[in-house]
């Protein structure tokens, strides 16, 4: 807080432009997740992910800005973190299961996806899906959610997994 | 940070929809700024804000996300503070002046704007000009910067204001 006005070192603005097509330029999409995440019974696919502002150039925002294009077919891992997710679809449309419910997403749509709720982003459709994902900087490892047994349908439309068991 | 589980109480999950044209439903704009930011001097005009995630439904993210829209003519304050901004350009296009320097912003673009960077967003065109704009919850009270004489260019391309004055 406060008032100073003494400029910060090291740290430019700049423009990150767009070249068309969710892409940017010098943004080079990377896999969805490192191969230090990968763990045995992570079941996402297709997914690539830019990281547009993420303290990778001095930036010092308490969130980070990613975009992530699912491709046809292609999903996020069934997870759940204690931080929060702010979803914005951007290019073609999605699909958000929350819970045990799921939501279509389409352009400009939002998802906010509360702390420790499950959740996936995934494409049934044939065109690419992509969003920005904004997330507190600091946060929490994910925990993919591994189902075990068949899904039953349980009261009030949720969906009850049976076997179900958080990987630590 | 940690692996809990247990759900948040009072937090939901849920989707903003989008109604088109960049509004959202229950999504009410609001003038740029608040009555009781109005001090003299202030320059900003015609700008609505839509406040789509900004903690007034329980969220805790360590952001907001919040949508402008600026008519044509219009421009934000010009400003200083020590929080930073991120601005994605979403509707029509528009020029943000950081420092002494301005640059177009179309589709996509966004702008990371640096701690105590002077800036202003504004739209010289026919069309209105949308975009995202995300900020660390907690953040200090923008500076607008007056101008109280003629602008001078100065080497390198920078713009010296005389005169210039910090409002506290």
């Amino acid at each position: 807080m406060g008032t100073k006005t003494k400029k910060t070192k090291n740290i430019k603005s700049r423009i990150v432009k767009h070249k068309g097509d969710c892409s940017w330029k010098k943004i080079k999409p990377a896999v969805y997740k490192e191969a230090s995440d990968g763990k045995k019974g992570e079941d996402w696919t297709q997914v690539a992910r830019h990281s547009l502002i993420a303290g990778l150039s001095g930036e010092q925002t308490k969130f980070h800005l990613r975009y992530f294009e699912v491709s046809p077919g292609g999903c996020t891992s069934f997870e759940t973190h204690r931080h929060e997710h702010v979803v914005v679809a951007i290019k073609g449309r999605g699909k958000v299961k929350l819970g045990g419910r799921t939501y279509g997403l389409e352009y400009m749509d939002i998802a906010y996806i509360a702390p420790d709720e499950p959740h996936r982003l995934f494409n049934p459709y044939e065109e690419p899906f992509g969003f920005f994902c904004i997330v507190d900087a600091q946060r929490d490892r994910p925990v993919p959610i591994v189902k075990k047994g068949p899904e039953k349908r349980g009261k009030g439309g949720l969906i009850a997994i049976s076997g179900l068991k958080i990987l630590s």
